[in-house]
């Protein structure tokens, strides 16, 4: 059975800056699903900040395996609702792909708990971003640096908590870098951080760029069924052993059976 | 110079119930401020609920190096704008010990970005905890294991993201097991999460326990001075290094001098 | 194409105990090579420390994904350039799954680094391993807790470095506790470390213990093609970019093509 | 009491090379020992390949907070039993700094357990390290990125287990990258890696770059008493609580009271 992901795209600057639309005439979006429907191992549909709940209703989450998350200028009209529900499918274990300026998207912030700041320069310089380890599933089949001609520059610090592994590192033509693809751990979920992808350079029309997301894809695909009591915290009122010497002072205004939050 | 503590309590227990009240007649947080005080590296003030801005203040926060927090049944009543003023100063290096049912605390759930669950079960049976880096700066003078001969028991899963370190688990009496002494960093900041601590046992006025704790305040206090501008996003308009080859496209609806959120 | 494992057995103790060759006629790798060809996705074959090379030649080794280490008695007879020959597969990618009393089997140190010390007691008391992340891969289709009737005590501290992941905790009915599955990356090559197992209690049968060792078999094979020259350290000398400012005092005394090692 | 630390040189290319030899006509080992003696809060001596024991005998690594390793051409004539007692010494609390090509040393890749490859190029272009967390104490008092004119290049792939904290990360004028500033923890020591010092350029002359050796050296030291057993496994006889159900088969072919090795 394929990986279903769901590509979530912003979907505002195609609409109205002119670079944008010609490199992406049909949207941001529909260029990177295009490039994971390549794929046998994957099957992605698009959803979009306009939608009703932003295309991202409990049952689309439900039946995503990967949430693929590119927003940049309208980070403050996602829903508190939607990245409620995004959190928790994540924590389930979704997998969640967070692409270039989704660095400031709410529901980064939310899961990584930082700042989530770096430094920006937008000249179009030459970026370069080398393979750390070379063993990882998400540079399978890739050289171990890539070049792309023009992009946004962002550059360190970069404020996120200790990545699990730091799979990429830019190099930038100004004289940055960046620990541009970077994986996490959240609950049952496992979420990649990539950094390119400036929405008026064709980023996402270069191979490598493509192949760097579908095993990104792969990577992030739940390992089994969801952990649908994720946010429970269950009163465990039959302990495995026999308690000998209880306190009778334990206290009546209990929390029920959720706990007190 | 000393460590300026802040010890936060939510002192709603200590007046609603008897037995609280008895064990703690001061409050939970005179009890852990008095333990803290009585180590020459430490100066600790205590900071409450009910006080405006729950005692947070811009002005407090700003000279507190390390902040404990203890609250339980009233997490929900804490304001959204000082858990945002606490994650900023954690950011920018206050260090940060979450106590016993602070699990649930909202700066806890904000900085960790998890579920923050657990199971637990309220009998009063006996906990064991256990160091696993006899080494580390939290556990020094401390033996091997400590027996509380009666606790709320806390158990795995523990929805956290993988702690930097885990340097005590739990063992409880009724078969369960728990991470109770992680450490984790954020931005600058360092935090402690320390299981013990149900109020309606005598926890806090255990020599050990109280150890733990200056030891942890003292690890989590910051290098240096606070880094101030955690949140920003600057343009590094100015590289370092020539561009030879900028790109024309770089658009004009620009993000401003801190990025777009 | 299926995994291919090896399972590697010091087979010393089922040739001079009673018990240990009563519950295991086979050996102990038998017993576990049986287990994991259960699983369609998985080819075991058994390795032992009487065959030449101790059953591990290159050959061997280039055809294992996975390779599983049990070892006690003997740990000192595994000759060490079999070991650096292990050490390298990890690192090029294949996947290590260090069982029980392996903690202090040469490759496991090698690849740590730390004393891989522990306490332990043998009266075979009741063990219960409590899984910590339910969306782990390794314990998929497995219950929140496993209870071992008998087995052989390990306590914490448990001397290694800060896992990746700890996936298991274990309740011992004497009082310890102990991390019992954890996960760590060296090199392209994931490692799972999975305590119970002692040679004279019929561990190895249990059908939960089986499917761990199975899932953890699936998740340690490599993402991709072996990083073959993993301890290379090659002078790039042909820079990407154009080097402006060289300095002459570049000494001549060089390493040559692998560095000084 | 100052931190004790033993600054350790190969000294060998200061006595075959006339650049090394007029840069550091003392040695490095001197110039790293006089940077880190303006400190109040350290006191520096040396030690070296050529001494008994090269320096390092059991009394001055007793005697020893933090050790200093700079190491080049001669790793492979660093005897084994120093590198045991350095091992020891860095489990039981000890902290080490390693400089450099010291990445090849043998002490770096027994506490590491991986390849410690990198890609290199000796033609003295410009190096720029970033800070990627301004809150460490490694980073204080520095500013957000350091020049250095001419160094020797290291590149990514960097083969090392992932760091707890990757504090550095370098630019080279060539194109690559390289993760200069890393932090591990083994046993109760700390280690950072810290990758310029290439002999042939003046680099631990720079005033920032003295100043993170003082403030890592700092940072590395003990939190308290060593760890003297650390690499001890003892038989636990005597359980903290009753077990009620021993099996009788506990096998008597016991290790002993260090478990089999």
């Amino acid at each position: 059975m394929p990986i279903r992901v769901t590509v979530w795209g912003e979907n505002v600057h195609e609409h109205k800056n002119a670079t944008v639309a010609r490199i992406y005439p049909t949207g941001m979006h529909t260029c990177i699903a295009d490039a994971l429907n390549q794929d046998a191992r994957l099957v992605a549909r698009t959803a979009t900040l306009d939608q009703p709940e932003h295309g991202l209703t409990k049952e689309v989450l439900d039946q995503t395996d990967v949430l693929t998350w590119w927003g940049h200028c309208a980070h403050g009209k996602v829903d508190d609702a939607i990245v409620d529900r995004v959190q928790e499918r994540v924590l389930q274990g979704m997998g969640l792909i967070v692409l270039h300026s989704g660095h400031f998207a709410k529901i980064f912030k939310r899961l990584l708990g930082t700042s989530c700041a770096l430094t920006w320069r937008e000249v179009g310089e030459r970026e370069r971003l080398w393979v750390c380890n070379p063993g990882h599933p998400i540079v399978q089949g890739l050289p171990r640096s890539i070049t792309i001609p023009n992009e946004e520059m962002y550059g360190e610090p970069f404020g996120i908590p200790n990545p699990d592994e730091v799979v990429l590192v830019s190099w930038f033509e100004g004289g940055e870098v960046f620990r541009s693809g970077c994986t996490f751990t959240r609950g049952a979920g496992k979420i990649f951080y990539f950094r390119p992808g400036h929405e008026t350079y064709p980023t996402y029309h270069i191979p490598e760029i493509q192949q760097i997301i579908r095993n990104a894809v792969a990577w992030a695909a739940p390992a089994g069924a969801a952990w649908r009591d994720v946010l429970n915290a269950p009163n465990a009122k039959n302990p495995p052993e026999t308690i000998r010497t209880p306190d009778p002072n334990a206290h009546g205004e209990s929390a029920g059976g959720g706990g007190f939050r």
